[in-house]
Order: structure tokens, then sequence, then C-alpha cells
């Protein structure tokens, strides 16, 4: 409930009559409970005062109850109109509605013209930005998921690196570490697994093929999994069989330039400097021209979240806060190291929630 | 081409200015190029007469001219606004925006906020329906793709029927089939593979866990694959150790019925009438109440799309479409069958695009 409260609290001092929560990730984190509706609707009707109402398939109106919501709920079948139903509700309970916080980079216009031919005389107002601050600072039970979450990820690199071997192929050791990972009960990753090799790593956003390891090639590890809701995502990059003097540079200074930016994480901080911090070393050793995207991002419920860690962001480091910091160097004819760990920022500095060793390994 | 003049033609036909697809599956329906571009706009605008223009990220339009595409492309980068460029190229072009078509069920509100700032004067029109329309029948290279896609979902159920053990958990089985498949250069599921054993299997929508097979139980197998784009959609349940009268009857039921809803397709059936065929021989032997959900539904770059395969749905079976026939019959007490297969509307009936074997396995 202290999270609903924290949005009544801004509706009252934003004289807006309620909010229409819509999107999967925020529905889940103000009641706990998590379902992927597909075209149906799913949403949380938050109010200045009253109590606030879960709207949900009939079929699903149990499990809202089990993982936790003790509120009002409009369980509806495929005969009823959910918008109906929520119409009269409010009318019932004769709250006059003017002004409506919808999620604008969320809810479809199909969605707004429902709302609209119900409340016609309301104008809407974008929360999206709104709850992006609120579950940017994360709170002790989510620190805990998101710290199992991580140590899985560790796992999945070392799945991974153990799994290394002459020949085989990207899409191999994907498979590999998904397998091993789904053993351990992990039902889904953050995202499409990553393993890249040779000249597919210098893509930072590579697909996983049939490229073949072969000695002298960096191979890149970039996954999570998804635990309680909650994402955790690694990056780590090993060398096959060898390296060359110009590998180990480039591994050394992505290496000093995630702990130079680490190390630059404390409260207060601007975010644009922790990028700064990475980015100078890497433009120091002349390949500042191959590390094309920020130093990393939120974490949380989504695997990109708030807040951004990027060169302009003039946001400070407060408590609480969960992202990644993952520089990388990218050189075509060479290939791509990234070192991803996952931060929570504490009053007393960053804590590390990946624990994966970073010293570059020639398996 | 031949689909952009489809829409080029409603255009004119509705007196339309121009179309603007946004929908990641329906930019690859039209341009063959497949990108998730995350929060990015990515986009098709879609003109009467002139040729339509692509908007994508600078650093894709490389792919987007090795995918196919053949005609304008606004690519820009991060410091770029996607939205004056696309205004100024249509103004450039001297188009008159009175009305534009955009997908009302997709687009969100945020989005059309920068449309409407940009095309003060424009009414909006939604083209979801259309393009459904549209792709709900395939051509002969996207069955070419489908029937692939369908093989690689009967590998996928044999891998699963073949590790089965007893006292395995769902979730090994779910990482065997997916490791065989990533292994045979499977890149990603049509959805999570639901391996569902005893009472598990008795919910439709199911989540795999570490319950254990166990002798007597059914085990339902749903999954697919993705393959060029296109989703397969396959369900098979076999019996493990052994399986009772009343289990027998259950799945004879089901693969009854199923065969009843395919033998019933036929050009100009309507849709209504399959689901009728399923659900007659359901209810007649005393299991309506247990299967409680629709026949099928349509089949292609979603894994569900149009038609929806419903006892309402009036629309009538025409050649080129392709649909799931999965009627089921699920039991608390005892568990649940489904039989599910992939069809093609050919003039002469259906084809059949999955064809691992339907008569009870007791394994």
């Amino acid at each position: 409930m202290e999270r609903v409260k924290k949005i009544q609290h801004w509706l009252k001092e934003n004289d807006i009559s309620w909010a229409f929560i819509t999107s999967t990730p925020n529905v889940f984190y103000f009641s706990h409970f998590y379902s992927d509706p597909h075209e149906r609707l799913l949403a949380i009707a938050i109010f200045q005062e009253e109590e606030p109402i879960l709207i949900c398939p009939q079929m699903e109106v149990a499990q809202a109850k089990q993982a936790g919501w003790a509120y009002e709920i409009i369980g509806y079948d495929d005969t009823e109109n959910p918008w109906d139903l929520l119409q009269k509700r409010i009318a019932k309970r004769e709250i006059v509605t003017e002004r409506i916080a919808i999620e604008k980079e969320h809810m479809t216009i199909a969605r707004l013209e429902q709302l609209q031919a119900r409340f016609s005389n309301a104008s809407f107002i974008d929360i999206t930005e709104k709850v992006r601050s609120i579950r940017m600072i994360k709170d002790e039970n989510e620190l805990r998921i998101l710290r199992q979450a991580a140590e899985l990820a560790d796992l999945g690199v070392e799945i991974g690196v153990r799994s290394l071997a002459e020949g085989k192929t990207e899409l191999e050791i994907v498979a590999a570490i998904e397998y091993e990972l789904k053993k351990k009960g992990v039902r889904s990753m953050s995202f499409a697994t990553m393993v890249l090799t040779g000249e597919n790593s210098a893509a930072p956003h590579g697909v996983p093929g049939t490229k073949t390891i072969e000695r002298g090639h960096f191979v890149l590890f970039d996954l999570g999994v998804v635990l309680d809701g909650y994402c955790s995502d690694i990056t780590r990059t090993v060398a096959f069989g060898s390296a060359t003097a110009q590998q180990k540079e480039i591994y050394e200074t992505v290496l000093k330039a995630q702990l130079a930016a680490i190390h630059a994480c404390q409260i207060g901080q601007k975010i644009g400097q922790i990028d700064k911090a990475a980015r100078t070393i890497i433009e120091q050793a002349g390949y500042g021209a191959y590390f094309p995207h920020r130093v990393g991002h939120g974490l949380g419920i989504d695997v990109h979240e708030y807040p951004s860690m990027n060169e302009t962001n003039e946001m400070t480091l407060e408590k609480g806060m969960v992202f990644t910091i993952e520089p990388g160097i990218y050189v075509p004819s060479i290939g791509g190291v990234r070192i991803e760990d996952d931060i929570y920022m504490t009053e007393n500095g960053p804590m590390i929630l990946t624990n994966y060793p970073k010293e570059l390994q020639i398996i």
C-alpha cells in the first residue's frame, strides 16, 4: 500500500481525479500480481482517497488475491465489457472525474477512446514519468530478489565459460546456459541470451548464430534471468585459447573504465559523471570511437528502466537505485569486449550484485 | 510491393492521405525488415501514389536495405527527431495531409501526440483491422516458411516425448526440448514452452514448474518455434506409464473432436461451424463444461492472429488462411488433454502442417 499511497499523494498534489495503470510491469509493481493478459484489459484504478480497484479477467481473480491484492476487484468474463463495469463502479462511488492520469507512453489510442467515450469531459495527464521515478528507488525486498537474480546470472556465465570448446557454435553455448539455468528452476531469461565470438562480438547488439568458437577469439556473454518478476543482467568477455597484446590492452582498458565508473558511484554524484568516468579512460587509451553506447541502464522489473546511465543525465544518484555499469570497446577486425555488473546504491557507496570474476581469463 | 499496393488501394478508396505503420510485426510484413527498436521509432509511411518511406535508426539502414527495402529511408541518429524529419519529407513531397491511418490498437497516445503536433488538422483513422485482414491470407512464400516452422515444432514434441522419465521435472523437459532445438539453429520459441503433467495439465494456460513426471499421469506439450519471422504452434498429450479407462475416453473424445473440426474445414464454411464441430462431440461425450476455450486461432507472424476460430465468428474460410485446431478437455482431478495442429487452407480443403502422430501413446 506504500506504493499506492505515493500515487495518491501525487494525485492530490496535481488535482487529478484518479490514475489508470495499464502496463503489465506497473500493474505488477502496485499489486504484486503478475499476469500477461494479452489483448484483455488488466488495470489498476487509484483514487485520491478511496481504495484502489483492480480490473482483471474473472478467471484470474483468485490468483490476484493470492498474490496479495486486498482491495476491490472487478472481475469480468468474455461476455462483459470491463470499461462499462469500471464506469459503473466509479459512478457508484460518486467520484467526479475531471482529470485522469494514464500511461501515455504505453496506453493505446483504442483504449484512450474507450475512456473518452465514458468520461467525455475528462482531460488526460501522463503518469509515465511519475511511476518511473517511484520504481527507480528499490526497497529491501526488491534488493533481496535482485541479489538472487544476479547470483543466477553469475551462474549463467560460469556455465557458459565451462561449456566453451573449439568448434562449438554460439547457439550451442546459449542452449547449454539456458538448459542448466532452467534445471535450476529459472523460468525465463531477461532477454535473448547473447554468446558472441570473434567479429560477431564487435556488434554491441549482435545475434548468436552458427559461428564457431575459435582459438584467439574473444567470447562475449551477455545474459540475465527473471526471478519473481525482477531482472538481472551481466556481461563478461573471455579470450579463447590465446590473446594478442592488443586484445589484452583492449580488455584491460574496458576493465579499468568499468572499475572507475563503479568507483565514481556515490550518493549525490551526477549520473553523467559516471558515464564520463568510464568514457574518459577509454578515450585516453585511444578507443573513444569504439565505445558507442551509454555506460549503463536502470534495472528492475524491466531490464531497461530508470535511471538511464548516460553522459547527459543530470540526475544525481540516490540510495536504492539499481543499475548496470557496462562499458565496452568494439573493434570490427578484432572483436568486442564488454564488462557489466549490476549495482545497488547504498548510503555508503555502490554494492555490486554480480560477482563473477573480472580479470582476463584465457580459456 | 504487392502488400504495399493493397494499402495504397485502400487509402484511395477511403480518401486517406497516408498510412503510418508502427508495430514491429506489421513493419516486418510490409518491408521484410525485422527489427526490435525498443522505444525508438520504427515505421513505414505508405502514400496513395508516391513510394513508401521507412523510418528507422541510422545504424539499421544497411540492414533494412539488405532485407530488401528498395524505397526511400529516413535514418536518424539519437540527436535527431524522427518526427520532424518525417514531417519535412512529407512537406517536400507536397502531400496534403488530411486523414492519417494509424494502428489505434498498437500506437501509444504519446506517439499520437507527436503526430498531432505536426499535422494539426489531420484526423486519424484506424488501420488495425485492414492490416489484420491482409495478413490473414498467406502467400506461397509464407506457406513455405510456416511448413518448415511446423516441422521443427513436430521435432520439439518428439524430443520432449523422448526425454520423459519418471521423476524428471516439467522444467527439465522444457530445457531439453529448447536445448535440442537451439542446437538445430532455432533462435526463439513462439512462446514459453509448456510441459505440464498431472493436475498441472488441467490448466489451459498452466506454467511448467518443478512438478515431476509420474506414472499414470498425462503429459501435455505445447510449443512452437519462430522461423524467419513466422510462428508454429503444436500441442500433443501423452500418457506416462499407464492410462485409466477414463483417461483413454477423454483422449479419444478430444482426438475425435479435433479430427471432426479439421474435416469441417472447407472453403466457404463459416468459422463458427469449425468450433461447433469439435464442441458438439465434446458436449455429447459429457465434457462440454471442460472445454473452456475457442477451437483455435490464426497463426503467422504473430502466434495469435486472424482469423479467431471461435463459435461466434461468422467469417468464412478462404484459401491461404493459416490457423490452429486445438480442442481440449481439462478435468481438475484427472488432468488435461489438448491436441493441436496447424492448418493451411487450400482450394481442396485443409492441409495439415504439423505431423507428429496423434493416436494415444503410453510412454
